[in-house]
């Protein structure tokens, strides 16, 4: 009896090991065609090849009677080490301007990623970090680019330094806010200008997919190649004014580094047993508290800078402060009409998106749930 | 040199089609596996075979120089649609009473799951609806279980109705609240008593690894049954005090509630625009939209009962409200060394889960990562 069930499962085994087989086998393949897309300079991400493919192997899967969602999440999951493994072999250089490109804060983790990224395409990169100020004459010697990379409030000092760039240099911040570093660079460097805001952790490993916003500044066919250099990396650009960038971040950073620290807060003043919580929390809870404990393993200055750097950051919490008052009272009251009024508005305001994102939500779950 | 390309990509597309077809092969096996199971009453889940199972063949994605975490997500993905397959088999039935099991509210949808899972491991299922209860004599005539799947508001009345089960029959209810149903159940009723608290939606297709909290009433011996029962089903099983549930359940549930409705009431009055607001966004923001979406696409009604419930919520809600006001005032007064100091507390708070629960926050974005 229970010979058989060892039996089936000496067949799985087998199985797997073939399967291993056939994953050592891909991501030789794919190590090749980095070589080829590095020599000609094509993107290490091909979103329509990526569909095409994934859309071809979902039919397949439903013809043998296998669920197609299973075989694409297989498929992107590999794809993702896939993206890694073409990393390794470094990417086509755009522009082929000899000068170097400087890295200001090029020690700091997002420097260190661009550092890496632009020495794997080939670029001569020299960093200007704290102390190399009485150096800066020497290190900023006719740069073809300038990249700031240094903590929001140290963004203007430092920008402000860089008044004799060569008319030609490119010079770009990558500050979490966008609208006032932008306008201090134009109004220092009369050259061509553009702010990033990359939306990951300098923690990644590679770039593709990740998104970074772009705010035009001046020029943009100067650096155009510098976009085009990103998009070969695999990134994800999205042009958006800088006005706009700020309103948005607001929700997307402000709000939630307010929310985090006051869960973590809160926890920590109840005083509250972490490993009992996590016993008794279902999937989603326990990616909150990790997210939550991310939060508080990363720089608690570059957080009090990005809270604190914008009046309207405090503004835009104080009106959502108002909204969480004004929830209180419905709940205190036991105003269920009222709740259910809201509920109902909030879920109209979701209309179009709902189906899309309670799909997304079901496939985060059932991952989720995979790693318990 | 595109052909290059082109054939590397058929090679590709040649090893997926091989993937798929040991992906149907193994699901078979898998069918098999469940039959076998179900036969000897094995539960579906079997955490050493899979830890053992997992572990060597990460080994062997090593000796094949291929990572081993990338092996270990693609057989977790497997594992989680061969739990489905195995799920289609059945469960063996562990008690052999033929008397029947009451389900009050089987209609809703986690009553109709409960009875899914009870039908397919052989039991006889009554139900009992709102519209029944002129014939609840009847329905409830002598049956071996009554399981209570209502709205909190309504598990109190409800209860109270059941004074006349039998002294043998087990009655257990599904409440997010557990201290004051289970009281009132162990004053209606003299016989077995037992507080179950499902943590995860009724939308599970299968209850592999999914956990669900027990809170001991009275005599668990007469229903150790239905606990391994439901062990069988793959479901995880924690064990805590009415008392504590309740207090965890305040983070785990009623601040979550609290701060999501803030959230989406938050978007509704800025009224930001959704789509630009998700083109903008990080991974883990999408997935905080996705899941904010989720909870509006629920019943308002259960929510508004769930927060409503008690005093203790309230109570709760406004001791994290003031923890908000006090983070407003340091932001206010821009008083970075207290933002730091508070930070750095909450670190120490998170120490010894901090490198656990980062490793799983960065498994979590990859595969946020994957889906764009």
């Amino acid at each position: 009896m229970l010979d058989e069930l060892k039996k089936l499962r000496k067949n799985i085994d087998v199985l797997d090991k073939k399967f291993i087989k056939l994953i050592t086998k891909r991501l030789k393949i794919v190590t090749e065609i980095g070589k080829i897309k590095k020599k000609h300079g094509l993107s290490i991400h091909d979103p329509i090849r990526e569909k095409k493919m994934l859309s071809s192997r979902c039919e397949e899967a439903k013809l043998n009677g296998v669920s197609s969602c299973l075989v694409k999440d297989l498929l992107k999951r590999i794809m993702r080490e896939s993206y890694f493994n073409e990393n390794q072999e470094g990417f086509k250089k755009i522009c082929l301007n000899l000068r170097p490109i400087i890295i200001i804060g090029g020690l700091g983790k997002m420097g260190q990623l661009f550092n890496k990224m632009l020495k794997l395409s080939g670029y001569k990169v020299h960093i200007l970090e704290k102390n190399d100020w009485h150096n800066a004459k020497k290190i900023l010697n006719n740069p073809m680019m300038v990249i700031v990379s240094i903590p929001v409030l140290l963004v203007k000092p430092i920008i402000l330094k860089l008044s004799s760039l060569p008319k030609d240099c490119i010079l770009i911040d990558l500050t979490s806010i966008k609208h006032r570093p932008l306008n201090v660079m134009l109004n220092v460097h009369s050259g061509p200008v553009l702010g990033l805001h990359p939306m990951f952790g300098p923690e990644c490993k590679n770039l593709v997919k990740q998104l970074i916003i772009v705010c035009h500044g001046r020029y943009p066919e100067k650096y155009e190649w510098f976009l085009e250099q990103m998009r070969i990396w695999g990134v994800k650009l999205y042009v958006v004014n800088a006005i706009q960038h700020d309103y948005y971040m607001n929700f997307i950073q402000i709000l939630r580094y307010f929310i985090t620290f006051s869960y973590g807060l809160n926890f920590l003043e109840e005083d509250v047993n972490l490993k009992k919580m996590l016993d008794l929390s279902s999937p989603i809870y326990h990616i909150e508290i990790a997210m939550i404990g991310r939060f508080f393993n990363q720089n608690p200055e570059l957080y009090a800078d990005i809270m604190m750097s914008s009046g309207n950051n405090i503004f835009f919490i104080k009106r959502y402060y108002k909204i969480l008052s004004k929830l209180i009272t419905i709940l205190e009251k036991k105003d269920k009409e009222k709740f259910i009024d809201y509920f109902k508005k909030i879920k109209t305001w979701f209309k179009s998106y709902a189906k899309k994102l309670s799909k997304k939500s079901d496939d985060i779950l059932g991952q989720l749930n995979d790693n318990i």
